[in-house]
């Protein structure tokens, strides 16, 4: 077998086997197989698609280049979530420990913001002292104590996929459903769980702009999670504005702490019970998902998913004071307004732009060594519908440094569309994929 | 600029300009571009085309990563031709020749064979002596004494075609029209020529195997030429059979000779004549085709072409005896017959089976690295619409050692269809294309 082969294969339309996949994977993780010709097959991926068979090779394959955790040992449903990826979207940090305070493990392999896109791991690490690389031992012990842990990939699981995906980015292939696809699951699938929820984003602050891509990639990777024997399931959420009003990574533990106290914005608070349901369905601590999300409200209610959350704080080496007390986490030196330019309502928000200027301030990473300042970001006052004057305050920016700050500044007044009448209203859960067999 | 964000672009469907691609050809010459990008942006090109404007870029700046001969000194119009590739095509051996004894002057730089296809300098070197490696200097003494020289690539000349040749070859990435397009005019252009007859090879034999892809490399060959100040025609010829009845180097010098003693075969002769005269008219010493082919005719007769043939494989340090007596050319040691299976009319030959015969035989290389043995090849009794009866021969192999003989026997008697009616007689020339402003 050689690879100029099973290129030219895909090059010209034909459906690659299973020992073609394999060889490809294997070869290009081992190092036999050079860039260039990953690079080219990647490119006709890209342009020609994959089938579902291939894609489940890809993403088997994919998954058996590292380990997979077995937490059979440890008593209990597993389960996750996956989001992939916008601006302000912290349910992470407030759906694992609600779901673990319910009886459903969940050992939560995440990963770090890069572009405009947040990652839970910087929000995690804005807490002083709290350590997102346990190795597998201390993950495992920190699981079967709390119910939940919160760790970044380490190096053993899909070695394949890091090195795809820093070829990806250097080869503008990224943008592929079934290479995402591949990328998700064979992260997520190694985790040792049994039921994943898949948050798919769409709108202007995600990856995906339309609601058709979106579809698409929710409804593989619910097939795909399907045919290796996962039950998943794939929300269609809306990334049109930010989630929530905090972007930036302390001002972000900030609401979710919020959020778990009773008192977040209801854009993320009603987003946070709807994933909590539906990992407490899958996780099979709730019948349906009306049942899940009147247990994740009581969790709430009751204060046990903000416990929950120290005790996991406290696990994982964190200063738990800073969840108790969220005005002792650090906070940027300076803050600015940016004011509207006239009267109206928001009619449209450049939410990716919004996520750039956060990045800008410092809250992200252009490129994978760029460090993070904690504490800096947007705090969004107005958001699609919202009536505004000319003048008010659109966002607060937070700051400590002011080297890009007019150019974040302009970003985030450009970002805001200003109409006479509001938008029409759209739902946060835009569609539920791969129900079917157990809906409420 | 970076090489990413003009990769996207071109996957995104985008039009590049000028500078994106002199950006990308000019780095990935000097090495400032990585392969794996390259590859990538290959591919995008195999799969979504290029428009004129981009591909004229591209081959322009090709040509520039090099240097363009100026033979402005040595007087006399300067043209040239170029095959596509086939199997049997050794036209150049003989239009060469035939064309400078009429005065036009062919400054030729040819290539080696590679896979199923020959190449005119392996042709060459089976005549002991023959130096087809002559520096420039030596290059132009010989053009201007004989009218003629026949050379390989140097590295002075677009070395980015090299570079990128060698990465297509491994990526899959080969089969473009765009790509073919600036490789082939990226060298040939640096022949400081003024006119370039393109032969494109259509059929089982030929890279291009339906007529309609062979006419829009054609008509994109003639296109760029044109915008690049060239006058140039492209004719369209039969690949369903061998061109001729000699495949295999040693062989093909025989059979040259035979045309230029006016003994060749029919298809053979009657394809250089055409070419010699298009070629003619471009180097205006014909005023029509007709005219052109009555001249090149002429010198046949004569032996003028012959013996210009002679004169410069004489300047070339080429032994002139094996051509003055074609018996005195190496041979093979052991001749073995393929014969007919049933009896009927050659219906169907793949033709691209037997160039791959000739290679295992030794005649050509699998990879660039083999070496040839300029005696083996195969001699084509039968040829399409022949009347066959059983056990007559079809193909006689000329072979020295028998390591794939059995192999090369067996792809011969695959590759003829024997069917019980003769198939309708196609024409030797399919079409030409760029002919408007001087037909005859």
């Amino acid at each position: 077998m050689r690879a100029v082969d099973i290129i030219r294969h895909k090059r010209h339309g034909g459906e690659l086997v299973r020992d073609e996949i394999a060889f490809l994977v294997s070869g290009y993780t081992r190092g036999d197989i050079p860039d260039y010709q990953m690079s080219a097959f990647l490119m006709a991926v890209n342009l020609l698609g994959m089938s579902e068979p291939e894609t489940l090779a890809l993403t088997e394959e994919m998954l058996a280049s590292g380990s997979v955790l077995d937490l059979s040992d440890i008593p209990g449903e597993k389960v996750d979530k996956h989001s992939t990826g916008g601006v302000g979207d912290k349910t992470s940090l407030v759906v694992a420990p609600l779901v673990a305070a319910a009886g459903v493990l969940v050992p939560m392999i995440s990963g770090r913001g890069l572009g405009h896109s947040g990652g839970t791991l910087d929000k995690l690490e804005s807490i002083p002292g709290f350590n997102v690389a346990l190795d597998l031992k201390r993950f495992r012990a920190v699981l079967s104590e709390a119910g939940c842990a919160l760790i970044g990939q380490t190096n053993e699981i899909a070695p394949a996929d890091r090195k795809l995906y820093a070829l990806r980015d250097v080869t503008a292939t990224v943008e592929s459903i079934p290479l995402i696809t591949g990328s998700i699951l064979s992260k997520k699938l190694a985790e040792g769980i049994s039921g994943l929820v898949l948050d798919v984003k769409v709108g202007s602050g995600a990856f995906m702009k339309d609601v058709n891509s979106a579809m698409e990639l929710g409804n593989l990777l619910v097939a795909i999670a399907g045919r290796m024997g996962k039950r998943a399931v794939a929300l269609v959420t809306d990334m049109d504005q930010p989630l929530g009003t905090h972007v930036g990574n302390a001002l972000e533990v900030k609401e979710s702490v919020d959020v778990l106290s009773g008192a977040g914005p209801e854009d993320l608070t009603e987003l946070c019970l709807v994933l909590a349901a539906h990992m407490l369905v899958l996780g099979k601590a709730a019948s349906n998902l009306g049942e899940g999300k009147k247990r994740a409200a009581q969790l709430i209610a009751s204060g046990a998913g903000l416990e929950k959350f120290i005790e996991i704080v406290k696990l994982q080496g964190g200063d738990p004071r800073v969840v108790e007390d969220t005005s002792r986490l650090a906070a940027a030196n300076n803050q600015r307004e940016v004011r509207a330019s006239r009267s109206g309502y928001v009619g449209a928000m450049e939410t990716e732009q919004l996520g750039i200027a956060a990045m800008m301030l410092g809250a992200g990473r252009e490129k994978v060594d760029d460090t993070i300042d904690p504490t800096v970001g947007l705090v969004v006052h107005r958001k699609l519908g919202h009536p505004i004057s000319k003048d008010e305050p659109l966002v607060t920016l937070h700051y400590n440094g002011a080297s890009r700050l007019e150019e974040a500044e302009q970003l985030v007044a450009e970002a805001y569309r200003i109409d006479d009448e509001p938008p029409a209203p759209q739902s946060l859960v835009r569609t539920v994929l791969g129900l079917e067999d157990r809906s409420s």
